[in-house]
């Protein structure tokens, strides 16, 4: 049977999703938890490499070829192996059809900013402190700016080795939630450090250090017009979208 | 010069508010960092011994006899010098009169409470998880009980040595924000342990646990006729009154 969990973490103390030899991962706790379960070793796929630091509120990942169990159980259960800062929120079963990473058709990822002078204890590797007054209107204007199907090298780290640079954004919009100011996008998939590298520079281009528009950082296709690559703290993923919700229960 | 002192902090790493030796407190941290601005050794009185995990939004304390200094630059000053669990958010000169715990006239608590049969890795050591379904309005209405002046000996840990046990609880709710399920609680002060025992009571007698009502608990002066302690890190100190709000700012 295949199993497609619906996990829940906070990434701080984590280097990223992938398992890499003695650094805790999201991916190695995972793993651990299923092979208690399930009795045996099973690698478990995930639908991203988040990097070190970064958090995820709905990120999916799946086991394959797993035992029967009741599918239902699987969140309760897994939690009692899983250390307090990751959580299975949900679980279901999936047909052969399903890949969590290769079957995904958008991904929505958020960046929290407090804006303010005075540190909020609570806040600490949660949110990105902005010390400057924050233009909420002009900021979401500025990010509205990225909303097409382009070719996104300007906002790819370097050194990537990703040739089909191409990427969709759906929606890039920054509002007010209580004390944060959030950043939100919608795409079809993102390069590496994409997201904190448009986060920056939504900020930079709002702050004036950065001479070009949006558009003509996309048409440079040079990483260094762009804005800097906010720190992984801010971001979380938010949600991963399939063709079919695969966790909708019945 | 006397400054007064707001500080916010998660709890959580600290055996609380009052020195210790060799364990991390809050007033320790304090008293290193004000010693660093003032440049000699000061001490730091607050206004209430919080307990080991038990986190603060607006904690109150004061430096006496300090030397002069800008009292607007002490939070950006101080927070420079603490950790990042602990912040100072607001600070004032303060009269001979003032004392931290001795002029307070009220203080308000609140306990968050997260129902739920699946964790959120983002609330680890900030709310209790509550497995069971949770009834506001009931739990409301059993906490209102609390109003009044009374001999509220059955709501102190057990071992106390306190001997004036008559408290004013002005209110105390219930009521849901967001996620949570939040006790708001104020009082002309509070015995040892006695909020986190007021809401386990809240919860064994909404659960059907205790037989007696919150009247004839208060009446029988029996710690063992209350309910539960809970655990500390649902708790926060959430502001202290003064008869003047010493850090109105004109």
């Amino acid at each position: 049977m295949n199993f497609a969990l619906k996990i829940s973490y906070s990434g701080i103390n984590y280097c990223g999703w992938q398992i890499q030899n003695n650094v805790p991962t999201i991916q190695n706790e995972i793993q651990k938890a299923v092979s208690k379960i399930f009795n045996g070793e099973y690698s478990v796929c995930g639908c991203s490499r988040t990097d070190a630091g970064v958090h995820a509120l709905e990120y999916v990942c799946m086991v394959k070829d797993a035992p029967e169990f009741d599918y239902k159980k699987l969140p309760l259960a897994m939690n009692t192996y899983l250390p307090n800062d990751i959580a299975v929120i949900d679980s279901s079963m999936v047909e052969d059809w399903f890949h969590p990473r290769f079957s995904a058709i958008k991904k929505e990822y958020i960046y929290k900013i407090y804006s303010s002078r005075i540190r909020n204890p609570f806040l600490n590797d949660r949110a990105y402190m902005y010390k400057r007054p924050f233009d909420v209107i002009k900021c979401n204007e500025i990010a509205n700016q990225f909303v097409g199907e382009y070719d996104f090298s300007s906002f790819m780290a370097s050194g990537s080795v990703i040739t089909d640079t191409v990427r969709k954004i759906f929606s890039f919009d920054v509002y007010r939630e209580g004390d944060l100011f959030i950043f939100k996008v919608c795409g079809n998939g993102f390069l590496y450090n994409m997201v904190r590298i448009m986060v920056g520079t939504v900020l930079n281009s709002y702050e004036g250090k950065i001479p070009l528009s949006i558009s003509e950082i996309i048409q440079a296709k040079d990483r260094t017009k762009a804005g800097q690559t906010m720190p992984p703290y801010g971001l979380y993923l938010n949600k991963v979208f399939y063709e079919k919700d695969v966790f909708q229960h019945f």
